[in-house]
């Protein structure tokens, strides 16, 4: 599938609501729910969306626009915990919702063309990259990490569900 | 985890809320899309969601609480193909939130009691079980086919995404 901006627009803008309607008033229980020791839980993966709202998609969208591929991205530097610590679940998912509408309105600012969909950015990992990559990154990344969040909240019965384990994820 | 009914009913209450926002008017290039041969779309899933409404949990809730262990749940088929064909996906999630919406207040009509949540019943290849492990594992079914949702979502941009495939998947 090749990438179509106003595809990736509509899917970006839904992802305070899913996150809403998956979390919000669920409570503590749920939502600081970790897989197991180490992994992340469901209010970490929203603070971790707020982190790539601040630092990586759109900085980056501006970088490319900017000064093309001669200036390299800042490198994305995992940042989430501090963002997690002392604030509530809800505290985040309104943060997250704020955020992801300035960098909506930011990218239809940009009036993006197909051509300008071709422009390169240099990664400082990987090398050249171009705008519709970033974009379908952001995109994908949502949806990535949405799935995380589904699956810290599956583990929560793990051992309740008795039996049927083995028909979930055996 | 232990089993708790009102967390538990909390997050069944929600999915039909989380399926709107992942789903609802997002167009079938997203709903339709299968991220392999012989794979799950979106759509497939909600399907999915809508038999398992219709002739798993509550029916078997009924099963344990009117006959106990005596009498085997009915075997439960795979059967979303019927239900999938020649309806919208937004046909489909409506048809999910009314289901939803009746099991949950058959649920409510139970008026279950910590005694009744340890009532067995017998599954059709594993032997006993406990209502409150069926509900665990209602309340689980969800969050783990959420995640294959949000999974099939995740790889439309599969190649749009260019090098960041690596930091995505791998």
């Amino acid at each position: 599938m090749t990438f179509q901006l106003p595809d990736a627009v509509a899917a970006l803008s839904r992802t305070p609501d899913v996150l809403d309607a998956l979390l919000g008033d669920l409570g503590d229980g749920w939502a600081r729910h970790r897989p197991a020791e180490g992994e992340w839980s469901a209010h970490e993966v929203v603070a971790h969306f707020i982190h790539g709202e601040r630092t990586d998609w759109i900085p980056r969208a501006r970088i490319i626009l900017e000064h093309g591929p001669e200036r390299p991205f800042t490198p994305f530097e995992h940042g989430h915990e501090a963002i997690a610590e002392g604030r509530t679940t809800a505290e985040l998912l309104d943060l997250f919702r704020t955020l992801r509408a300035e960098n909506l309105a930011a990218l239809r600012g940009f009036g993006l063309t197909d051509a300008d969909l071709a422009r390169e950015g240099t990664h400082p990992a990987f090398g050249p990259v171009t705008m519709g990559q970033l974009l379908a990154t952001w995109t994908t990344h949502d949806h990535v990490h949405l799935g995380q969040i589904t699956q810290a909240l599956a583990t929560r019965y793990t051992a309740a569900v008795g039996p049927w384990h083995a028909y979930l994820w055996e």
